[in-house]
């Protein structure tokens, strides 16, 4: 897939919300696409991040780190003068061996030297950016458990071929899946922060008008992307105002009274549920410039932070989307 | 299967034009060929590949790579005077281990001098040219996966054994398989661009005219191409003719609707569908000597455009074939 | 998971009584958490090792060893100053292969010396600390065979590689499952000293208040840790003092008597319920400060003790809580 | 088994023609015997394959290569004077590595000097001879498909391992299999030339005249072997005289419409029926020393050539070599 | 489990018997433990190794071997001074490698000197003593086997990695096994000398004198050793006058005709049933100090020794125990 | 088990027979014993072993050479002065694994010199000589396919790891199998040149009297030999007058035609069958010092050479045995 501006993507609003929450709060926990084949789920990722500010790493970090990642981890930063980079965006290639994706022993200096050394690998190289995976219910459980662990922690853990190694690993982890080919296990979906849902657009109009888009682009990219690059920027102050209101937003009490309502109305084990609800109505309340969390950002993110971790009801068949639209109509009117 | 001239080549319309369009536009995504055993699928591929003109290549790449390649590879090609090589034919052998095919690292290489290098696969043998799989279905799902990743973004990006490397690698996959051998996932079969049916034919004389031509191939080859050579220098010419045309070629808005029309009316999931439909009708357009691209275009190649991609219909049992042509009958009369 | 102050989580009463009694007297075999996704399994776990006040080890000792520790394995520990080490918190990465956990042959030294060395491994590192493993029942059996002999006999015996090695590895085992997700043989989990059930919270005001503390500890975890200070303290001089008093403590030919009617009643196979339950509560005795064990003491650790022990009763089908909890009632009134 | 001559085989004629035809015309494609147990297949091959003149290969090619190889392949062919050899008949030993059939990596080499090189397989061993398959429906699929492969292309071609060679091996493959121990693939037994049934002979006079050879061999085997040398010089003249007439033989556009009409009439799908029926009946005229092929050169190979290629017809429970006699029956009277 | 004095085990007779059975004649083939989980199955067999005086081994023998074993196998007993040594106790730690099992390539010279040696496994240290197997169906039936013919034999025959090795292997072979965790084959079971069933005492005062003595044990393990001192002396003499005796001890018989007409009676398949009867009889009544055997020692061992050797039978449905009982009550009065 | 002398094993005729015949003419193809556990079966094999005198080897060969062999397999046997072995008895241990079966690369060899030689493996050791496999039905088949083929061929091919050796291996397979554990493929069973079948003795006295055996056996095993030495001789003698006479011994038309007749009547697929029957009758006749094969000898040997090779029979379900004796009385009273 061609890169594509941001703000040139037709529809798919819950998908670039959740995006912009990730940007703006990565620690929310990575984001679950659901939806057919063909509609455009890795270029809108892709899309944002070649929308951000290039990042300012050490020259010879393997791992892009900044300044303060070379303070927190003096072992494995290589230093060197900071320089500007791209930010990382790391499509998982099906069928990376394991060792690949967390890092190995450097196979060239222990067969040189006989000393061991860690060769960094795709955890490395999504450091302070994003980690998109492709129909991630095919990926083994363990790898996504993994993928989920070190996206929780921003930190890689290596323990294996007598290698023990930690390095920063932050990113925003995005998966996609089809739900028709098999899901993922109850466990591993709970631990995805957001979770929204992409359709095929049904009117003709919306599909000409994507059609001519996409010709557009491929006949002239640099053409298409000049065009579009305003809107870009106008999305990209709107991260950076959120980032900087995010330390600063408060939250009400009220809030968290109408989360647990929420979430104990539509049947959400854990509490992984509130407190993403609560990280994920900060996080787009900052979004909008508001001085407060407000019941209307709940409202807003809850099927995004709710739809993967709802309770199976035996007695009410209807979708989880529903469920919480239902709910959310009961509660808050 | 001995060579055989493109334009000797009897019946099999659908499959030809499919090959013709790919050699316009291989970008286009793919051939995937599905066919009863002994129909001489290879047949109609090898030819094409035999009779497109020599590429020019830089004597030391190893991926025989042009001087726009050099560019942009500049670490990978090893550059030398351009010389000219048969465009390559690669017939992906069963049983070739994946680090064959997308290259692994050079072991000779690491116990001479204990460095890591690349040992090009067979992905870079392909690269201008055509990869073929006979019986792609029998092949592991994550190998069709990654042989349709690269074969999209024309790039190999290997991330295995400590190897980290990018090479071009632009080619049209053929992918060949028995339907009642079992399917390939929709998911995969989504991403070929191309598909068609080829059939055993059931008159008399077709069957005694190849077996004429092949005997006649058999007795003495270097004859028998130079009886076809005017031939296929004709389709060479068209070929040419059309790559030269495609990029100028206008798309009106009318076609965009009908291309939407029909995707809709037959149940293609997703956009892939009419971004693919509209590219072939374009290719073909170009092929045909067209000024712009007309609805016939569309009409001409929409089943090998969508046969692939089409919804399952519980209620509607007829194959896909028929649905598309049913629903082109009805939208276009 | 962030970290969390011990005396600042809400409820699981049961769980943060098990890990006591385990601090209290490791030997009593280890921790199983049954419960929901979500609920801070591991966040209890880790805050009670956070709290305990360093150990001191000997410098060169890979396995953070004591001065006991030396004089008993003069061959494994590398010697050096005593200094102060934080309490190891080991939480086992999920695909943590073998090798990394019980150790393994030191490849480095191998290819440099071609001499056989001992890589230690988690186990180690767990020495004198705690072992998590999350979602235990994932784990293969045989290893969570080879944790809980290892966690029994607080040695790691190696045999493996034509390697043949033993060391000090005494800690406390920690294994969190859902029993939703496949359980584990009843030959493995008899082999738990205790096991607890976590819950989620089913009030508003409790959620409410979990969730006002994690955001408080999110916004400013220094001066969330500093709040919370005094009443860690208080725990932990609580362990301190039981830890002392266990050795000294009485266990009356009564107690004795009750433990032995109660597994009979409650029909506990073999007699590994009876040793840990007069264990438990003796180390739950000695935490409460009491100067000989009461049956008040036996009825409150009697569930974590027994829980995981019932022989299956096909005419009795409530839950072993509920057996134990009437068997208790019938008891001892 | 001992060897045997090839004319003291009793009975098993149309196994005899096939390994006549095979020997004529190797690029047939190979024949595939289908049987009980204990029927001597194999005796029958070896017997072929003793009874043929040695072939002159070059002394220090690892291929047996004649002049004609060591110029098209002179990388792989040591050269050196051409000396007279048996020809090879290689039995693929049941667990043979597919390295070892393919050629592998030289060991011994790349420890030595660091340097890559190919170890000739099995394949090479039987270049200009006979490769012999017992049970070779136990033979794992890809092995079977990649045997198939190598035998119609006359070239081994070898990517694997960071290796990259091509040597010729022009064999005649022959498979033997009890059909009630599973059966191949049809797309693997599509590509047999040639398939001939034997069966355990039920008249008493042909078994015990069996048993009399079979024991007179074995009491003393040279004298039985001089007895029957008269008989299989015949057959040696009869095969040399086959493939001197075979390149100049005509085939009438009569038998190609006889071919087309008999692979319609049994319902053979594909083409590659007709071609080998062809193939097969100009091998067989020019056996016979026929000046052109004639139907009953096609009527006598037909079972051969067809038997294995039918469509599965559901209302027609007759066996295979029914319906193609039948339609024999009925075509040509 | 904490070491424990075999005279201070309170019940469990059978399995007492059977080990001792076992320490006066070591050929007896093993014993089989069938139990609940908790019985303390391991604590009686490892009580009983610690009972044993010393014995005396070539220091620099790897298999602690005695002159007669210096003698016998003078390649691989390294000879030096006769010192004395501990009865080895091997527990076979469950993930054990069948490497370390039966012994391997010594790594560390062969990577040295490029020379072959033999590193001993686990074989060798239990030399002389006893292995103990806990939960045996877990493991591999090809081990057990291994195992049972190692025992058998006295010997171990090392044949893997080009070594060829054999040396002595005399121990004691304990298995555990809870029959509800699944069987192990009847042609194993079969193997094992005698088989003794252990389950939890049913009784208070027999669970709180269990109680007693382990609280007093873990309290100061070396009074307690003290205290039970002289019971161990008393069984180390018998132990010591029945090995002893057992060599001149005559067999009448009517005791042969005795052990036919049980085996007989009971269904037990094959001769191995009597066979270990008359050998069980004998080490029996040499314990008892008898002078010859008597019914009484036939009917004392013959549980353990047929137990497990009863063939199935579809109109009995009662427990083997049950079955041979009965067949001694009718028999024998 | 222990060695005990061929002539004092009490029963067991039909193993006995088959023994005997394999020793007279090895090239009889194997013999497999069905049967109950614990009946002796290798204790017969391993009798007849050392029974036998010892051969004459020259003393560096690895594969115990004769003169001939030496002659026949220059490269593989080192030559040296002729010396006597015991006759090799191979007790092919579970679990040892294919490469030390076929032989193997020599890695001692390999590591110091760099070059390529053999490690001759199990098969090496049992030529000249037996080759026992308990329970053969455990085995992969393609290793009992194996074995079978060397045995049939008497030679040893290896084809792998880069080595092509062959080296001779004539000895006698001899495989026990408890047909209630699983049954061997009929394809390998055909290949075995005799069956036999051996039960518990159902009579007390035979019972007692084998206790009585191996009782004296293990009080004395040198006395007991010696008791039986005479007999023992006899045998001895048997069998190597039975090797003379057989070579010279004469096989009517009529024992020819009796063989076709039974085998045709019992339904035996395949000619292996009168083909081994014959074979058998010979080597039992030649035992016999009989002048010629008689009927007698034909009826003797039939059960073993028959039993194993009959075509299941829907209509008829008596056992093998029983149909074998049934068309022996039709067919010769």
């Amino acid at each position: 897939m061609a890169k594509f501006p941001f703000s040139a993507i037709v529809g798919q609003d819950e998908m670039k919300q959740a995006l912009l929450i990730a940007a703006v709060d990565p620690s929310i926990g990575g984001v679950m696409v659901f939806g057919d084949r063909g509609t455009g789920k890795s270029t809108a990722a892709r899309a944002l991040a070649s929308l951000l500010p290039p990042i300012t790493a050490h020259e010879n970090c393997p791992y892009g780190g900044s300044k303060e990642d070379a303070l927190a981890y003096p072992d494995v930063c290589g230093g060197g003068p900071l320089r500007k980079r791209a930010v990382p965006f790391v499509d998982l290639p099906l069928g990376a061996t394991e060792d690949r994706v967390i890092g190995s022993l450097d196979l060239e200096k222990a067969l040189r030297s006989g000393e061991k050394g860690f060769e960094p690998g795709l955890l490395a190289k999504a450091h302070r950016g994003f980690l998109y995976i492709d129909e991630i219910n095919l990926l083994e459980d363990h790898l996504v458990d993994l993928l989920l662990d070190v996206a929780a922690s921003g930190e890689n853990v290596v323990e294996r071929e007598g290698l023990s190694v930690r390095h920063p690993a932050k990113f925003v982890l995005i998966g996609s899946g089809n739900p028709e080919e098999g899901e993922l296990r109850p466990q591993l979906l709970d631990r995805f922060g957001l979770s929204v849902e992409v359709r095929t657009p049904e009117d003709i109009e919306t599909r000409v008008s994507i059609m001519r888009l996409v010709a557009a682009n491929e006949r002239d990219p640099d053409a298409f992307t000049a065009q579009w690059a305003g809107e870009d920027e106008k999305i990209l102050k709107q991260i950076a105002r959120g980032k900087a209101k995010l330390a600063k937003l408060e939250t009400g009490e009220d809030i968290l009274i109408d989360a647990a309502h929420l979430c104990m109305a539509v049947g959400a084990d854990g509490l992984r549920g509130e407190l993403t609800l609560m990280r994920a109505a900060r996080a787009f309340a900052a979004l909008e410039g508001a001085r407060k969390v407000k019941r209307e950002h709940l409202i807003a993110v809850a099927p995004s932070a709710l739809r993967h971790r709802l309770r199976r009801d035996v007695l009410d068949e209807t979708g989880s989307t529903v469920r919480i639209t239902r709910a959310l109509q009961e509660l808050f009117g």
